[in-house]
């Protein structure tokens, strides 16, 4: 019954586990806030205690229905199910931080939100139509960030040392600037580094953004594929 | 008539009606520009009088014409162009805020100006060939967009708890980054931060881009399509 | 001879020429360069008086040869060539700056740059297989922007007057929002503004980017087209 | 033996060497890092002595197997491979700094990891099928970004001298703004400079965005056929 999603009481079921999820990573979220009133913590952790509570008894419900328990208790949702619940338990004497990092293991619950999607397998089918494109530019890509990195260190290193202070930190550089993110913290001064940013945009653009372009495609020509089955 | 694209008449009206929308909005927009003087503020009042009155004499005269009085007044448009005229009558004794608020009412308006297009219902077409996929993405995007604010906070959140605030701060800073914005008001400094931001920008920017690829692939097989049956 | 691209001194002829323009444009800008050397500055002004010989000798040439004068004249790039030299003799007596405006002109030469090429009619038939999409992308874009600006301006506007002024100045932001250029001279800070800025960016990356992958479609198409065309 | 990727020895020795390529270039990273300890340099001057060690055992190595001497000293392999390890033996005399930027030859073999790859041959068919337009479209963002450079140091000269000092100055705002990096160290604050910035950005995003596109597209047709070619 847990996962007959058919069924109206199985469907019901897994609405109330996914909004109890997201409501548990609000409730995460907001104790993430600096300044919180006692009040407000004090509530938090009733929530926090609450929906635990609850992924206690449905990990217990679901160990209780599957057909061979090892297999639940080792199957990937199995250890995340548990992961999500036994910080709480564990963690409670430790101190908070402590805490606040083994409850991030809760967001891997999120995961069954996109389970049952039909979507994902033509999802899937298009990664591997693409597949040998995207390992190919992913290299290149690679390679274009350390050339980009390594030669503005050169143009640049000397005139703002406390910028461009090593090869790792120009990367960061050739990451947010060939992802045209430009955060504005790291950028070229001298007309050499200029022109070499140029010149690097002009072939990483592409190389960064041609794999979208053939992940979309090969999404819809798998669309095509199953339209054309349907028809048949 | 009032309707009717094909005759000269409805044709004139059609985009006396139109200008006179696109003429109430810069006054509008005028309107909010600081340090006007008093002479220009009465010029704008006066536009704002007679384009409302315009618009009055238009509901009317759509109320007279209408084949079913009632139908039009609960009709979209029909409540657009009421809310349009309404605030004028209403709020022309309270203060100045408030009136600004309710003639923003009036940008419904425009949607009128892509009323009468062909390119809508072949676009209609594409959202419904990429629907599920859009929801798919939309919905990897947005774990991802919260997994990013999660990861980011854990990162930076000690060395610049000014900036990363808390997750729903971090959530802003994962919004400029994976749309490729990158105002530059936050971004992170400490080396695990920057690794975090490459991998999250390498399967962040597929998962925001690849959307935008999958409805114009979808908006070009729909246009063949068209052309296709016009062709036989 | 003079537009002959087949013959060898056609060839040269033509060559020369848009080497010529280049140059014209590369000194063009180094005289906007601000602390020239006087020799540096007299060294621009004789190749600005040889390229303008040459120049107007070409447009005397071209007027002598073509079988009706007053059809080159009045032609599109009769007209860019005299705008081309005339400044140069009219303006000679003005003042610096004036000059300096009037020299853009020769700017509409580099048309020429790309007359001779067979791609281009293929992007004309691309972009006319697309016009109406674009149009109406074009158009819910505009749209867009005005209801960011709108909507960022009454946002930001009370906490921020110094940089939303107005919804004029609001609109420069949701400009370089929207393009993804993000340069960090104007960005939201309160809550509101930001999830504002969320929900925008969420729909507004498609509508600017959408355009792009249709016309990219449109020219593979067009290009199809083509190579059918020739193998049959 | 060297190149045969089949056999299992040639293909340990090819993952030796290319292990050896990335920790070499590792080493050569660490080594930009300022205030290094003394042990550090060490180390890596150690791993720089048997990496290079290594090469030239493969340089000779290769030398000595291969059929036609000559021809393997001077294709594009042999120069690249030694290129980077003669540096290391030429310039072990001269300064600290000469040997560093000689070292930078060394990531042309990196090239040698992209070789083996089927992809490659797709991509370069691709490049093929949309040549063409890409040329043109190359042309096009030329011309684009220098217009687009002139007209912005005319608005924003005379208020920012100090940021739009010339043309040339102006040409890195272009190259910034239109590839959407936008650092925020340059940008229009003029009302004329910000609408002209409006219009140059709704014609240069589709300019620099439209080539990824035909090439995606170009890879896809690609890809298609060669599904076709195997299943006939």
């Amino acid at each position: 019954m847990l996962d007959d999603i058919d069924s109206t009481s199985g469907k019901t079921f897994t609405y109330v586990i996914q909004s109890l999820i997201v409501l548990s990573l609000v409730t995460f979220s907001i104790d993430t806030l600096p300044d919180l009133s006692p009040q407000t913590r004090e509530i938090l952790s009733l929530i926090e205690m609450i929906t635990v509570g609850i992924f206690t008894i449905e990990y217990i419900l679901r160990l209780a229905v599957a057909e061979k328990r090892s297999e639940f208790v080792f199957s990937f949702y199995g250890i995340v199910d548990l992961l999500a619940i036994l910080p709480f338990y564990i963690a409670s004497g430790l101190d908070l931080r402590a805490i606040r990092i083994f409850r991030l293991l809760r967001l891997l619950r999120i995961l069954k939100l996109v389970k049952y999607n039909a979507a994902i397998s033509r999802f899937r089918r298009a990664l591997g139509i693409a597949k040998e494109e995207l390992l190919l530019f992913g290299m290149v890509a690679g390679i274009l960030l350390f050339l980009s990195a390594v030669g503005i260190y050169y143009f640049e290193n000397e005139v703002q040392p406390e910028h461009f202070k090593s090869v790792f930190h120009s990367m960061w550089w050739a990451v947010t600037t060939l992802t045209t993110v430009g955060y504005g913290d790291m950028y070229p001064i001298t007309a050499g580094g200029r022109i070499f940013t140029f010149f690097v945009l002009m072939i990483g653009l592409g190389i960064v953004a041609v794999p979208t372009g053939l992940v979309a495609s090969a999404l819809s020509q798998v669309r095509d594929e199953d339209t054309r089955a349907q028809q048949t």
